[in-house]
């Protein structure tokens, strides 16, 4: 079944008690990275801001847990606080429907909730919530946003631990469902260890074998990168011929490779500077239609922090941004919905099993 | 800070709509075992039953998912659906406000909820949720219903494999907090298992270490008892002179050691017909004010099915019942949850922990 | 590629020190359920009896955690400590190599283990481990199984929870890779809700959606069955048309659905007493060549104890067991490992996506 | 019962074979961060360098995954691939008994290992594992430890997320037994709006009830921080009057804090550069002789890639470091394990109650 975009439903401005709200106020940042206080902070929703009679601006390529910045332009910017610099103007106000010319608008999208008996059984979502329809919406899903939208997917190391996966997600970055790759040391460490040498971590990412010595093969494929100077200069020589490293070079992905405090080496294109990585990550985040988070606490968190729930298009159509964590454990699903990412689907599985089934599901979707 | 129970706030059945409600319909039943169609079930609320002008009956002893009875006495039981004989006269009506004659009173109870922001963090219950105050209400609950009410304990095994954990519950029913018992053959096992020998499965419950031969430790612990025809005769005879089956029989507390299929043995207190067991836990459940689960999905489960969430006590007086579940994983807390029993309090740690806190606590508590 | 049995090499009992064991000794039942002191106990292993000289005889048809006893015909059965009868003779000895006549031989099938070096990392299986071989090493297996061997699926309710999930279940059963189930009330009652409703606790098992009133769903399926007599009267007389239950009873596929304390219900069909539920899986159990478990710690451990690592053929030949079971946390699976299942395979995932993924596995594996 | 360090048992270079192994070979670096082929990686364990006729240099102050330097002065240095520069000689050769003139000592300290069963239960570390002992071992040890070694406390942010356990940790904090902090932004984040407000995420971390605009509160917390420069000025001038980073600062405990891509804000003190990070980190991890981890994988792998199985005292004496995680999950537990650091001890329960009771554990071996 094609997929097709919600209708959004805008807040009437025009009618009572809207029409009447003041102006949203802005006040100047006194010391670099400090907000003036009472900043007003940013959720996941659609924010609309009070600007002049008549008038409210919808925040683009918004955040949570940022402050609001009016340029000069006269548009407004979802800033984060280590990037206020002095005389910049942020927007104030806590309150949320109106009331300091700030309306947060969370029923844009119309989201069906059920159930209203008084006792009632799977008020929660847990491992035995059935996912066939989640596999079914997502084929369409990605079906569409390989040519509407931007896919950006976000990897945990363990995607390159199992052969099936690794190679299914190969595939899937072939035929154009993977527009962004975010990711730490340790997956493309660890994938170009299985080019090199068929191993993750020493171990054979097919017949499970230990490999003599296998301590050693993540050093040496960081050491073989290193001395060739980066990835791509690897995959440019040949020698690295294979993987998802390789895949996302040959096809144009954007790839940004965070680093973190657990890192051997590192490889060099990984970023050491966490939040030189988080600009580079929330460029890529920004343009996000749909994002999947594969097995990864870390990464998936920071990016839920940088993925709003919509999106304005070029064309000014507001839609939803899709954001997918797979993982096999009800904790770090919720630990997501915790910091707020309430829009997120979840799906409890592991991972080898997701990504081979969605790759079959898509090609399955795709010959009929 | 001392416990005192909270008011309850019985529905005002003299006013419109419920004061023209229709009387409830009772039909009879015409074969055993099975309801008639359109049968009401109960849930674990407050249920109240419209027999007569003016009159409408709160349903005592309830537990959800059975069929409520019109006794010849005039009086109701929630019966389940194996009990029902021919004849029984079994309320009809699924509709919860009073249209069939049934009102389901959620909000018998104060329960201050928190948040009506439109973003909110933390909306999920996780192991990252404060503890603090659930221990310190635990004390004055169990101090309060010590004397006050009806303590059942829920075991699973787990609390026998630890020697800090068992002496702890050992004390406990020592010093009255414990008013029943329900586990299975694996707890109690283990439990003999320890007096005997020290280990359980086999491994000392101190060292840890495995003794040689470990793996029949156990079965040799179940066939001390069942030469000497029960674990009652055993401490009579004073081959098991400590321990949690120990404790509770010299004290005792009541005990229903319910069989499964995965059971060794059995030990011969242990009941072998699921059914018959579900009865006898019942017939605890009933009187049960405060029930506390450990580790066990099955045990917790089952009894999760068996208590509500209120008591009418011999005064008449309508109190809740308190139901904790104390586990390792958000899977088994939401488990529970999705079987209705929203309104159980969870605390997700190893229960190991969990019974050593509380019997400090109280101990402390107590010596103030 | 095709599965060939592993060739298994008894021990040479005609050399020293074997050769030179004693006999073992039996010694008769006194009291009745009651082991004489010293009883043998066994093991999931392939155990050698020495009855006289030269003649050491293999137990067939072992389970662990039994005594042996010699019968009246001279052939040795493994008994549970229940069913001793007085004057049964049971055999002593404790000790595995032969010391007291008992040979425990745990080395019959190669079982190349990795591994030496000093420092190795991925010593521990998790959810990380790859999966792949597994999956086609399963599909082989399946394939050899259906015409060679006796299949037991041990479901949990899971698999009816899940539409994909539960065609792909009855797709297997449909083509003949499922000879016996072994499950509780609760995976037929919700399969039969399924199959009557097309929800599971009254969620729709694939839109997700809760139906009004879900809570008496699984109630209801329950009640039509009990007034029709049993699952298998449903049926026949078209009540239940589809689904797991129906596709079982339709293939002549052997059931037995044991029951537990948390059952509603029951289901006709459901066996109350634990212990004959134990004999009737152990009837299945004994013959079972391949035993998959999918998501319940309590059918999969009661399995577990019941099949040992080996099965004696009817041509006399020596093959293994093979025991998978699949969960989402190392807990379940290591909970299985310390019950002395050591020679189980697991899988860390969700059980929807395995079983869609081995019938798909199957299916291009056949058309091959 | 006083806790005494265990003796450590040198290998005898004395005799054959190691008497008779050649030298080390040291190859010079050509490319700055990147070692020459065929470099020897450090494991855990003590190492020995056949430097010279009769000389076995033991390797102080390691570290896995790194190479080693020869130093001008004659000695070794564990050294990261990143730290490498042009010129600098590092050892070469993977074999591990002496055959290249390196000896992987794994056996220095006695570790009874337990069983030699063929059939045997609990070979499995699980939360059913019995920890009575392991925390009355780390009473006496932390109190050895608090005079005579250096422990390292290794925080996820759920510490100061409970009323309990933060003051837990701080009264331990105070009295001595904390000599190092690592952790992330989160942790001093939360600790930091506990100080303010009361609340972590925005939920009071005792009654738990959710503050109105709660989301607010760990970014007013880090504006704060912000505002006046840094924790320290903050403590400095008032505005942070308790909590756990108020305790350290106060108690000139020395502190790491990391930065990571999930961070918000972050907190001056925090380093952005996680490479930099690890430099302080291993400046803090050599000193290391007990390190304890809680509910964090990030930080506890990271410290775990940094700390050996032994530390050489000042006084040239070989120790263990003991190294201690407690997480809720099996899979965080092997995650460590399967990193090379099989000499970790594990604790499986809810970290709330693990620092709690601790901290009550040492109050009172202290008082005796």
């Amino acid at each position: 079944m094609a997929f097709s975009l919600p209708t959004y439903r805008a807040p009437d401005f025009s009618t009572r008690p809207l029409r009447d709200c003041p102006f949203v106020v802005f006040e100047k940042v006194r010391k670099t990275g400090v907000a003036p206080e009472n900043y007003h902070a940013t959720s996941i929703y659609p924010e609309y801001f009070h600007l002049r009679e008549g008038h409210w601006q919808l925040l683009k390529d918004s955040r949570m847990d940022c402050v609001v910045v009016l340029e000069k332009k006269g548009t407004l910017t979802a800033r984060e606080f280590r990037h206020l610099r002095k005389g910049d103007l942020v927007a104030l106000g806590r309150r949320e429907n109106g009331e300091e010319g700030i309306y947060v608008h969370t029923r844009g999208f119309d989201l069906n909730r059920s159930g209203t008996d008084k006792f009632a059984f799977r008020t929660q979502f847990t491992r035995e919530t059935s996912f066939s329809i989640d596999y079914d919406q997502l084929y369409d899903l990605l079906e569409f946003e390989r040519k509407n939208g931007f896919i950006v997917w976000v990897l945990g190391p363990a995607v390159s631990f199992d052969k099936d996966a690794r190679e299914a997600f190969v595939a899937m970055v072939k035929r154009g469902y993977v527009h962004a790759l975010l990711a730490g040391n340790a997956l493309a460490t660890h994938d170009v260890e299985g080019a090199l040498f068929g191993t993750a971590l020493g171990q054979n990412i097919y017949t499970k074998k230990t490999a003599p010595l296998g301590h050693y093969r993540h050093l040496d494929a960081i050491r073989a990168v290193r001395s060739l100077g980066s990835i791509r200069k690897a995959i440019k020589k040949g020698a690295i011929s294979e993987g998802i490293m390789h895949a996302v070079v040959k096809k144009n992905v954007e790839v940004v490779l965070a680093g973190s405090i657990r890192d051997d080496g590192p490889l060099p294109e990984v970023i050491g500077d966490v939040y030189e990585a988080q600009d580079k990550m929330r460029a890529v985040a920004t343009r996000a239609t749909t994002v999947i988070a594969l097995a990864t606490q870390l990464h998936a968190i920071a990016t839920g922090n940088m993925v709003p729930s919509y999106r304005v298009t070029g064309r000014g159509q507001v839609r939803p941004v899709y954001f997918y964590t797979v993982d096999m454990s009800e904790f770090a699903v919720n630990k997501l919905a915790n910091r707020g990412s309430l829009t997120a689907h979840s799906i409890l599985t592991n991972v080898q099993d997701f990504v081979v089934t969605v790759e079959r599901g898509l090609r399955q979707a795709c010959s009929k």
